[in-house]
């Protein structure tokens, strides 16, 4: 996430009590995953094996344990806890706050655009032109919807991030400084979640449509005029070309690139990468022609092996 | 769908200024899709491989590109985009309205029903006698639902069919004019999701009962005293008999016929129509019986396989 | 279920015209299915094949169609139909209120508590100190929610179990008595379901964080510190352990036993207990490192059955 306001290291060694080592002059203008992070970006590091990532990392500045070499020109922030520091810059930046209007006085809502019944429309929310929000349907805060978009009834979008730290007291939760952005002419089905991004955005491409009880974890970014039928599942961070197809009750993990115009037949499961143009099925999934021709030749082995049983050599 | 009021066919000919070859004094009764068309209706075409199924099916009145030869007493609207014109004689006959009030004042509700908090009832609805509509539920315009009927907490009836015709700039929706008709005694579980049909109804049959978050596409039809488990999802235009049992997380693709007294074990994933009586398993199912002894016959071969990798003849 | 006021087995035997056998001065003290019983409870049985069963549990009161022999100071009521009593004590017990305003006046919210705009509040629901209850979300009647849990938007939690008792006319429904119970610093996703127990309570144990559309079934019992990741469904009165994973869309059986810190990989289908400290795969499930070279191994042989589609001796 973009901050409204930089930050310099200086006062945040003094606030925090933290060692500064490196450049002591650097502003920061935002806060960061690794995966995300652009330069003038916090991130945080915990764990030794992934310090040399982070130090490599375009980030300006690092929350780390250890006062490690740093590099030419970058900030580290030295510091015991990194996470809780990095934690709590989040929700200063995005402070909690509670919905307790149907519509909060800070979302803005096109005048073209129509509010059913028992919607409830999230702080500083952005609705556009000619966008209807069914009834019952919930639209989280900061979440930015386009022109011509149908959310249809009991949809719930932009809720919190499925994403904790472990800690040895149980699951600490990140504070989501992400949003969701739908652009023109989506169509999101009745009962559909879809999660904020944990510091990046859920970003749904233009005329890409979704059936029912479709579910879209935080910061994956489906691409343009996709078809996503009733009760498939995509996890966080998964990025979707154009024109994908999946039939129902399809699940995708997270942290996976799905090409353009890939199609998934239904109840297929996604555990890798997959190719551009081509057509997959199965759980874990393959291409569909070739699944097709295996599960056929073990149809007939296992008919043929009942067949014989006792067989000697086989 | 039926028209409340027909259509001459020579005032459609005039306003939207199509060619009319054939029958020129018709009135049409009723719009349809193709597989669900009765005397009297008007159904569109758009691609050629469809025109002998358009011209010989029961439908009177056709919406067509080219001027083809004309069956006898039928009637051909020749135009360039025949889709568009059908759908906006759906939208004319079932315009859309924005649900403002919880209750829309065009709902029927019998006295003895019950509409609990933050509920909404959609334009034109119907609830019947010792029904219960529960908390923040949403039933859709159109909806008819019969007596004794159970719909909980979250569920949400009668939304937009998942149903787009590609075009060169993506997807276009159709109007849905069907509607969701649910039978005296059903009970619906929360979150369910139920589609209304493009042109004829979603039917969920007498006594049938749906567990949480079930999804029903756009004009399935479900028989009597059917029990559908937990996340089961049916695509569009399905056909269920009666008695049918779906353990969770089945999923039945579009257009098939599943007959009477079927079970369906958990996670199945149907492709084909399933005969009645029977019992099926696995994703593409199979009759249960034979589906596990393949399964076991597989992993027995496979555990020999494992055993012996470097086998010359296997 | 308790009963907040004991009965005593002659004045039902009076109110329900029934033949009373055995102990003649017993205080029934709760309700309960065969499976949960207590000392002081009543049960019923309607089929022969588990009157031993019935005879033999700790039950303190049997509802029985035959007048068998009475174990040693319990109390036999002999009637036509066990169920329909049964049911109807538990309906007296629970009796079904509609649930009109928003927020009920019998609900108990701490004063730190969040509950946000258009969520519904049921009778006699409790809710503690710093939790925050979404937008839209409803929590059912009698349900318990501890200290510092957060229920997202749009979440439904305490609704009617799926449990219907078949008879000639269709299937009966059970009266629910049971709760929901959620520990502290749980964490509900949008759009999930938890059913009330039909007897015991359903409970989600401290630390415990469920992803977007999970269902858990009526009587579940899940252990602390759990991660459930969208889309999982857990069947009726199943207990899973501590520290248990399951990723997304898995699906587990009813009454079944998942041990601490097991492991499911995605799309997995559980039907039978799992042991403690290991890592599963596949539908049906076997544990996750066998079932790769099971796959793998099938993999292989399919690609040599085609390669030789008409040897002679395989």
């Amino acid at each position: 996430m973009q901050l409204s306001k930089p930050l310099h290291v200086k006062s945040l060694a003094e606030r925090f009590t933290l060692k500064l080592a490196g450049n002591e002059d650097l502003w920061i203008t935002g806060i960061n995953e690794i995966h995300k992070v652009r330069r003038g970006d916090l991130i945080f590091v915990d764990a030794p094996k992934y310090y040399a990532k982070s130090l490599e990392s375009t980030a300006s500045c690092i929350l780390i344990p250890e006062a490690v070499s740093c590099p030419e020109g970058k900030t580290l922030l030295v510091c015991d806890a990194p996470f809780e520091v990095y934690n709590q810059l989040v929700l200063e930046a995005r402070p909690q706050r509670t919905q307790k209007s149907s519509i909060s006085e800070t979302a803005w809502i096109h005048p073209s655009a129509i509010v059913e019944a028992n919607a409830t429309i999230g702080h500083c929310a952005v609705i556009g032109a000619n966008s209807t929000i069914g009834a019952n349907a919930v639209i989280g805060e900061f979440t930015v919807i386009g022109n011509g978009v149908t959310i249809q009834p009991g949809a719930i979008v932009g809720t919190d991030a499925f994403y904790y730290k472990k800690t040895a007291h149980g699951f600490r939760k990140w504070r989501a400084g992400g949003r969701v952005v739908i652009h023109d002419e989506v169509e999101i089905g009745a009962g559909c979640t879809i999660n904020k991004g944990v510091s990046g955005d859920t970003v749904i491409g233009r005329g890409t449509k979704l059936d029912c009880q479709v579910h879209i974890g935080h910061g994956a970014v489906l691409g343009q005029h996709c078809l996503l039928a009733a009760q498939v599942g995509i996890a966080g961070k998964t990025v979707v070309g154009d024109r994908v197809v999946m039939y129902g009750q399809v699940g995708v993990a997270q942290n996976l690139t799905i090409g353009n115009d890939v199609t998934l037949y239904a109840k297929s499961g996604v555990g890798k990468d997959l190719e551009a143009g081509k057509t997959y099925f199965g759980a874990p999934c393959g291409e569909a022609r070739e699944m097709m021709r295996e599960m056929a030749a073990l149809r007939k082995l296992a008919r043929e092996h009942q067949a014989k049983p006792r067989s000697g050599t086989n």
